[in-house]
């Protein structure tokens, strides 16, 4: 028997956000050698300024995965982020990649190649290390308080470094110069019920409140402890406290009825 | 002046190795709230198996988005995998999406369906459950020795669940019957040189060895240790042997010559 298919309405953004898309940029983290830290970071440092991450994605440090997705995601989205592959060795290839993104030319940019020189010592500012300051043509510069070297921004593409520490010290650089959307007012409830027992009236009030809040519900499993995370996010305070009060009549109905411990 | 653009070969995977691509579904990881642990994890059990990650996407609960990834990836790596999205809630839109991007009908799978109803008692059993049954039609099951609701699979794309410890039972259980790839064996060299002191040295021992090694440099700062890893990949013992004598005996002879401590 075919069943209809259920689909939600798309909630891709809060009204009056800002969307933002996520490239990242590196074989490291594909090998699982490296534990990503630097998304969970980046989509709360712009969800408190009202933008939100809406794709990320990871690459290798590949030309032709890195162009791809910075032309699939700037068309998108408001804002686009890389990170990685802007220092001097054979694997950072993030800047010419972004250039044929954009049909532009590489060139070495003056002042990128001016604060790098300010910052090396004559005998060492070899090839490789002038290399970083070769960028695609009318760029804006990003200031790298660490080393130096400058990250960039060309039409609504951040390109960041991978470096946790540097990444960001430039984020927190540009952070106010980036459209600040409405800012995203958050509520979470811990219940011991489960997500099969809530399921049905739970989307009642998400349908109800559809067009100001999202609701979330996420099962964990820790430490002995089971249960579901329920979150609620919206930019409006009060529709936000209304679907809050739904949630926690519905959590409060089903726990004075219900003994079940099942999943 | 514009300097002509540097691009090593594209290195998307070791010879021998096949490649899969992944795709996190749900806003949770977007909003910053949970930090992902899926990724590393399967990017480590792939690579053990010899099949390595080549692009991950992390999407939020959105047809559009779970889709589009879908069909770009299915189409290009030998095999894909998403984790989340199958639970009972109106956030979990993952089969639903799978069957579009198949274009395949819905339909209550009958053996999926049989062991939900033997985890559940009967007046538990209600009708949010019996919706994780709902597949798209002729899927292969995937066992879920945590909660029964079965994960499954369609030609080359795996639907696993969101959660850690279910999604690792599932991932367990299917890895035998992938395709295992030449397995990836790794050399890992950490050094307080500056990248910039070897990149021009380092790009050369890449090129020369570009058909089987792949060698990443990963700059580090923390709790007060700077430096560099590097990393060599190769299907072929005895070529990383050689690739690795070769970084030995740069590093060797740059530290002989030098005392400079820039970045």
């Amino acid at each position: 028997m075919a069943t209809k298919q259920k689909t939600p309405p798309a909630q891709d953004h809060l009204p009056g956000t800002v969307t933002a898309g996520l490239i990242v940029i590196g074989n490291e983290i594909l090998s699982g050698r490296t534990h990503d830290k630097n998304i969970a970071y980046i989509a709360e440092k712009l969800e408190e300024h009202g933008i939100q991450l809406a794709q990320v994605r990871i690459v290798g440090d590949n030309e032709h995965d890195i162009i791809e997705a910075v032309n699939a995601l700037r068309g998108r989205y408001r804002y686009v982020f890389t990170t990685g592959g802007i220092g001097p060795t054979h694997d950072d290839i993030t800047a010419p990649s972004i250039a044929k993104a954009f049909n532009r030319v590489m060139e070495r940019n003056t002042e990128a190649l001016k604060r790098l020189r300010a910052y090396y010592k004559v005998e060492d500012f070899n090839d490789a290390r002038q290399r970083m300051a070769d960028m695609p043509r009318d760029v804006h510069l990003i200031d790298n308080p660490v080393s130096a070297a400058p990250g960039f921004y060309l039409e609504n593409v951040y390109v960041l470094a991978g470096v946790p520490a540097i990444m960001q010290a430039m984020l927190d650089s540009i952070l106010p110069s980036l459209k600040a959307g409405a800012s995203i007012k958050t509520k979470t409830i811990q219940t011991e019920l489960k997500e099969g027992q809530m399921a049905a009236t739970l989307a009642k009030i998400q349908s109800q409140h559809a067009a100001k809040v999202t609701i979330g519900s996420y099962p964990f499993f820790k430490e002995g402890q089971v249960g579901v995370s329920l979150v609620l996010r919206s930019t409006d305070e009060f529709a936000l406290q209304k679907a809050y009060q739904d949630v926690k009549a519905m959590l409060d109905d089903i726990a004075a009825h219900s003994t079940s411990k099942a999943l």
